[in-house]
């Protein structure tokens, strides 16, 4: 078994660099926080005598050696960076439990077969440059490596730039490490879990996504005296496809959500008719058909809404991907492991993305959840207890003990 | 007559401070840009052989003496400020209007039985600080000081402060000046002049405003893992008041508008549910039974949409000016103006508001208002002719001559 209080006093330390304003962490992707988060990180696995690599995107890969020389490695890891108004669970307790399994074998004298590497993705959440993923898609082939360097935050400085001048750009080529496995250890950030009175979520696919950005324009004018017959209201037409997005998940709920989180408004002034706004539809589905169809339905109806307030209309794909089935024999691992600690346990399907989800492409792959209060993240609020990471840390540990063999 | 090149040439000067983006300006008040256009203006009076007073909210009032010592003087003037995406004549017109009419009496010598004071009114525009006209309706005793000294920017400065940062308090106390009447030139910010081919609008009436600004409080959580029915999405409540605020101005029109310029959505992230968003409802309408039952029915309806969805609502009266008559002498003399000068007229009701609305509870007060190219302001594209300028000063001058007595 893993060490819950070792576990819990790192996960402390970390959410102390780019605290939130409300006791959640503010450490967005490749800001100096970030770049301090790392260090912090480095630290902690030198002492545990990992070696480091990092690659062209910024992932952070720490080693433990194997007894068999021709081994391919296990992965485990998530990711340090969070929301602008985030929670110090999300990502990191994956980062630093695969870190602690390292350290528990350390105590314990245990040797693998097989590497153990832990990893640090870079830019999992996508708030400062669209999409989520990002890295993890890099490292998968899903997008391409200049592609995800010319990415744009919202002050127009790129990816590529911001790595750069974080000083955490390696010189490793992306996407050429080959993985026995990986697995991730992630908070639920739903409800589920702690609703059932379950400790161990074995995770067996992941939802879908479609990110669309749209972009309404109209015509800035006076709310005063431009009479209502003469006006172009972006703002308006933005209501009404907020409307739409909601009119369809709820169509489809259960199994699929759909909701607008990021909007700009353009001037932003009170006494002025919004001239453009720009803001991103999220659809998610676990059914392919279903995720596709959402989207179909906005593309044909939002064009329609535009034209009858006399509006422009441009919608952009700002990320996608679609459902994941993860591997069949590292999802029995975790079940075996949650069977054999005595961890109540439930097949449950993540309704967020995940680095996750893009290695499943290029290695077997597979996830453990642990419940989180009240199903919240993305919030400063998320929280989780002591026992619920060390349950889930010591599933990911047995999970990977079983997969890199003793 | 006024020399309607020079006019235009002060007006091109003036627009070289504060540039938009796209031909336009953005001199918003109490910024760097604000204060150098103020001594700008300072120059030109001052050549001109005016003095210059400075009141403690930042007004500029600048005085060409009478020949009778007891007589009160005739103001003109508006705003020298500009929306941050404004144009090159909303306010700032008025104003050089007001130092044309002055040089155009040097040059030909004239003296007036009254003095003649040409006013520049801090913070009109209400776009960084709400409400807008905020300097005259201290002037015109509507605010206090200190309550006007308290209003934050987005960035939570004060207007105090600002005003103290750029060196522009002055020594006077606010409101003290006795005004024998007020008039103030405008381009109409609206369609109608343009339309009917009329080179001058005799303001007869003001519409009436209400500024609402909604707070609405939910929870952000994560787009992708919360499902539906625990959501409480704020952003979806903005779309609701969004479309009952459209709903309840097309009920009223044409003798209403309302619509909602300003908003911010936290923590605005494509991932999150918006946990809180901030908009203000911008009412208008010339009849106030209308404009407050406009008022009355979102703060009935607003209320039930937010509880529907699980929201906390709060409604904050962020500005509001009743519908104004202006003073029947100066309209007169504006009127006699235009027939005097041979320029076609017609009586009009301004759709914007303006510091003459706050000062005519003060003062005998009038308007004159040239047309703008289809009608649109607060746009960079905002335009005029050189023509439609100088028929609109000459009224001015017209006007003036008439109420300071020669
Ligand atoms: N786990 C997580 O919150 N990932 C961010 C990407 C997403 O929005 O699903
Ligand atoms: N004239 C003008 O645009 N004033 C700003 C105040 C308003 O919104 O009416």
């Amino acid at each position: 078994r893993i060490n819950g209080d070792r576990l819990w006093d790192s996960l402390m330390d970390m959410a102390k660099i780019g605290p939130g304003l409300r006791g959640g962490n503010n450490r967005q992707t490749l800001t100096d926080e970030d770049a301090e988060g790392r260090r912090l990180f480095q630290s902690w696995c030198e002492k545990a005598g990992l070696t480091m690599g990092v690659d062209t995107m910024g992932n952070m890969f720490f080693r433990r050696e194997g007894t068999d020389p021709d081994a391919l490695p296990v992965y485990v890891g998530s990711h340090l960076d969070t929301q602008p108004t985030g929670g110090k669970y999300d990502g990191v307790l994956g980062v630093l439990g695969g870190l602690e399994l390292i350290r528990t074998l350390n105590d314990l004298n245990i040797k693998t077969k097989h590497p153990i590497v832990v990893v640090n993705w870079t830019n999992e959440e996508g708030t400062r440059f669209a999409p989520a993923m990002l890295a993890s898609g890099v490292f998968a082939g899903i997008h391409t490596q200049d592609w995800a360097y010319g990415r744009e935050d919202a002050k127009g400085k790129t990816f590529g730039d911001e790595l750069e001048r974080i000083g955490w750009k390696g010189d490793e080529e992306v996407g050429t490490r080959k993985m026995h496995a990986l697995f991730e250890l992630h908070i639920e950030q739903g409800p589920i879990l702690e609703i059932e009175g379950k400790d161990i979520g074995v995770v067996t696919h992941g939802q879908g996504l479609w990110w669309l950005q749209v972009t309404l324009t109209g015509k800035d004018s006076h709310t005063g005296s431009t009479p209502m017959p003469m006006r172009r209201n972006a703002g308006l037409g933005m209501a009404r496809i907020t409307e739409l997005v909601h009119s369809i998940a709820m169509a489809h709920q259960p199994s699929a959500v759909g909701a607008i989180g990021h909007c700009d408004v353009y001037p932003n002034s009170r006494n002025v008719i919004p001239g453009k706004v720009v803001f991103t539809v999220d659809f998610r589905s676990p059914n392919l058909d279903t995720l596709n169809a959402m989207k179909d339905e906005l593309e044909e109806k939002a064009p329609l809404i535009a034209k009858e307030l006399g509006l422009g209309i441009e919608i952009e794909e700002a990320g996608h991907f679609d459902p994941v089935t993860f591997d069949a024999g590292c999802v029995t691992a975790v079940r075996n492991a949650a069977e054999r600690l005595g961890y109540s346990h439930r097949n449950i399907i993540s309704g967020a993305g995940h680095d996750a989800c893009w290695v499943n492409r290029v290695a077997p792959t597979a996830m453990v959840m642990c419940p989180c209060v009240d199903g919240l993240s993305h919030n400063e609020d998320e929280d989780i207890s002591k026992e619920w990471a060390a349950a889930g840390a010591d599933v990911l540990l047995h999970a990977v003990l079983e997969t890199a063999e003793i």
